[in-house]
């Protein structure tokens, strides 16, 4: 399932947005008059790309994913390299997400839809114990990961370490942290807020090499936020923070 | 599905913190000595519930959920009646979440399961063009569903003019509303926070009997953050307000 890419919204998305090749675009029969279904059509002509109605029977054995009557043949999605983004100039700041064993695909894809709304610069991630960047991913972004420096790197803590050498700030969540999350000034600095594993939260090597350890209180003794929603409450305060004190934010 | 909870923290989650009536719970016999399955064996032991480990072939009919080798069938979920939550006395203002039409029941779990963190009280959804409260949910929510009062009403907007003659205020959530979603002040009021169906947002009519609608402000032109983790922004400014603004905040 790696190279495809299913959803209406999510096919617009990669016709749209992306440099990525599209070899061929399949549809199901019975769609035909949707808008968004058109909208494909027209653009899938426009741009020279493959496509075909096909029926119900043929599309069964899609029937797992909720493909919504589209699904677009597509070459992997493209990383990029950590040093080339390291080296890439901005004006303003650069933001960054890390997550340091998130597995679910459907959170990974989350964290990502939510830090292209957020005007967010990359996504890191570990090569091993992380989701990879696959169909699934590319479905809960809905489509964001085309909009988003992706880079996968062998040791997260060299990461950090090249980070930190490179004039970023790095915040990371921790339940037993004193800070809350609103507590520091995401303004004026680059930084990156590492996200933990679903169970474990960020690793204890990584703890340590962070600036700032940050916290989401909990009104109830009920302490268990999906990572996704814990990234966005991040997230947003930082963007809340760049609206309210900075004016020019992106 | 309906009456099935599975999942280690989820059935933790149920013996410890629900009074609904387990019934049996069924186990992986590969699972034995796994310390959550033990917990799981010495709580069911303790509350006299009958539990038996069983061979993967016999779970084989349960492979399609993440059930981590525990299933527990379980009383459905009770829900309150509206007027029984209005009617409840409570020091503090009351704090609601209502989702008009949110139709994943992942992103259903995921809203629920914020609120219980938040400490709000309760989740209010139409009995139609709405997730109900089923296994999906129970463990989407990691078991929150059983922290917090469910009321499920036949018509939501009636529903919103009897909050409103309760003192509520009403604030949805609506991509062109002019203020951002931090704009507001949470405190000293009870407020419910409308949550709007993944693809159209908040209905019309809802939007008309609202008191405030916000927005959250997107920093790219890829406005497109999924509604549980919209909410999760929302409900945690409401947080943040509570516990600066307030200081005794549940």
């Amino acid at each position: 399932m790696e190279n495809f890419v299913y959803g209406r919204n999510n096919v617009l998305e990669l016709l749209q947005n992306s440099d990525r090749n599209v070899s061929k675009i399949i549809l199901l029969e019975g769609m035909k008059g949707n808008s968004k279904i058109n909208q494909i059509v027209d653009m899938a002509k426009n741009k020279g790309i493959i496509f075909q109605f096909l029926s119900k029977e043929k599309f069964i054995k899609f029937n797992e994913i909720s493909h919504q009557g589209v699904i677009a043949y597509v070459s992997p999605v493209k990383y990029i390299e950590f040093q080339d983004f390291l080296n890439k100039k901005k004006d303003k700041y650069k933001r960054v997400i890390i997550t340091d064993g998130v597995e679910d695909p459907h959170n990974m894809g989350s964290i990502i839809r939510t830090a292209v709304c957020a005007g967010y610069d990359a996504i890191i991630f570990p090569s091993r114990r992380n989701a990879t960047i696959n169909a699934t991913v590319e479905k809960s972004s809905a489509g964001a990961i085309n909009r988003i420096d992706l880079i996968m790197v062998n040791s997260l803590p060299s990461a950090i370490d090249k980070l930190k050498d490179n004039n970023f700030w790095i915040i990371a969540t921790d339940i037993n942290a004193k800070d809350n999350y609103y507590d520091i000034d995401y303004c004026n600095m680059n930084f990156a807020i590492v996200m933990g594993a679903e169970n474990e939260g960020v690793s204890s090597t990584i703890l340590k090499k962070s600036d700032f350890r940050i916290k989401i209180p909990m009104l109830t003794d009920f302490n268990s936020l999906n990572v996704a929603n814990a990234a966005s409450i991040v997230i947003y305060e930082s963007v809340k923070q760049l609206i309210q004190k900075s004016g020019n934010v992106v």
